[in-house]
């Protein structure tokens, strides 16, 4: 895994501008370069793996996809939004660049992530287009923004489990299915191979979403690299303020088992890196 | 023209989601519908039958050049930015709904664009990759963002005129332009007509802003549907600021010639509704 991280890394430091006009290049990098967990590329790079994939494609992917969650990240984090200082350990891209720079930054990421989607050549037009099209619904209202949204108009209010779970399932969910997604379309799986990796993906975003809910109540700030205790101090609703501490863990627990059942369902002959990430995404501590 | 509107007009609220979560899709709407000249829209249209252009993608590459105007609008709107609390006569998105709101009806508005670009069938996927890629690149740091990054960071200092024509090159000739190279590849021109209508779009794009300077400090608000005198006031330099009102009106006038030159160095057989939007980008009066 640390090979395709190193890719990832790389490829993103050469795709982001350095010379875009006005900083807004400089405040591009910041918001996407030396952080984050990149779980969405290394999610897109094990499908792509997984279905034995087209390699440029599955790279441009997995930075399309990063870009992606790195904008929505900056936006989330302004003052009109989460107002937040702190994210990767690092001040907030408005607090560094100021709040006009990162409104644009974030806009020219998500620009960005579509354009490394379609180069002049190296990857098949209809792979191409399927890959935007992936990405512009899991980013979009029925996607992330639309969980976002839901988000925004729920602070304070008791949501029921089903309702927190659909909130989520656009929020962070739609992007890291798309992710595998993503991956799974620089190949091309047979139907049933298709879907049980579409679970997957479905399993773990939401897998994702309730250890993150666990862990802003169990860390620190500091080992979070953003602020901790965050969603509880704004009211905001979470599994854990739903179904409490343990039962949370223990829900996470099941949806890792059932991303490891849709694994085994693909049928396809190796999917331990797929394997390896939800394990990741479960047992990590920050 | 009056059909191409129409059709315009019904495609983008067939195309606007009416249900997306949590008031999302009415921030949207809001945004985009009931308004505008949709000048970007028509001259996708125009071009795509200059060159006898695949009809369905036109209609959705029309649109989506749109979303893109109008998330910008939204964003460029909000009080990080300009600040401004009028828009096409009305409320702008965030007076309407509030900033945050605002700042995702924008994100996921860009979303769509891509989405609109990428239907499962009816376009080429070839084709659909050629739009997603002059789209991302006009909306991008090195378009629209990157002017509008430039804007910012030059209120109140003197550009000199190469400064500002490049402003202006990103941040409004970028779209205005591809929406030209967007018509154009709905069909398949030849390179010299690809090449003229590149020109056109280009003249047409620097055009619009020369007149949208004279018009900022020749009409009241409630004609243009904005606020008026708004780059005098915010000591923003104009083509006016720094050459004066007639020698602005007549270097508009050069455009519109420089862009009927291209026209008929495209060696297209009828190019009758490109030009007539390039009198009227020159000769409107909001």
């Amino acid at each position: 895994m640390q090979t395709q991280l190193a890719c990832v890394e790389q490829a993103l430091g050469r795709f982001l501008p350095a010379d875009a006009p006005a900083g807004l290049g400089e405040a591009m990098r910041y918001a996407v370069l030396d952080g984050g967990k990149r779980l969405r590329p290394l999610l897109v790079l094990a499908a792509a793996e997984a279905v034995g994939g087209h390699q440029p494609a599955a790279l441009r992917a997995a930075c399309a996809v990063e870009l992606i969650h790195a904008y929505s990240l900056v936006h989330d984090d302004m003052p009109c939004m989460d107002n937040d200082v702190l994210r990767r350990g690092k001040p907030t891209v408005h607090v560094r660049f100021g709040q006009a720079q990162a409104l644009l930054a974030g806009d020219a990421l998500q620009a960005l992530a579509f354009e490394l989607l379609t180069p002049e050549d190296g990857v098949p037009a209809a792979m191409q287009a399927q890959l935007c099209r992936l990405l512009a619904r899991a980013a979009g209202a029925e996607g992330m923004a639309g969980g976002q949204a839901i988000d925004l108009a729920h602070v304070g209010q008791r949501l029921t489990e089903d309702e927190l779970r659909h909130m989520h399932r656009l929020k962070t969910g739609a992007l890291l299915r798309a992710s595998v997604e993503m991956g799974a379309a620089c190949g091309a799986p047979a139907e049933a191979a298709r879907t049980a990796l579409s679970g997957y993906g479905a399993a773990l975003g939401l897998a994702f979403q309730v250890v993150d809910d666990v862990l802003d109540v169990t860390q620190d700030s500091t080992t979070l690299g953003k602020t901790a205790g965050k969603d509880a101090a704004s009211d905001k609703p979470t599994y854990v303020s739903l179904m409490g501490l343990e039962r949370a863990r223990a829900h996470a627990a099941t949806l890792l088992h059932e991303s490891l059942d849709q694994l085994a369902a693909s049928g396809l002959p190796d999917t331990r890196a797929l394997a390896a990430l939800a394990g990741m995404v479960v047992h990590r501590t920050h």
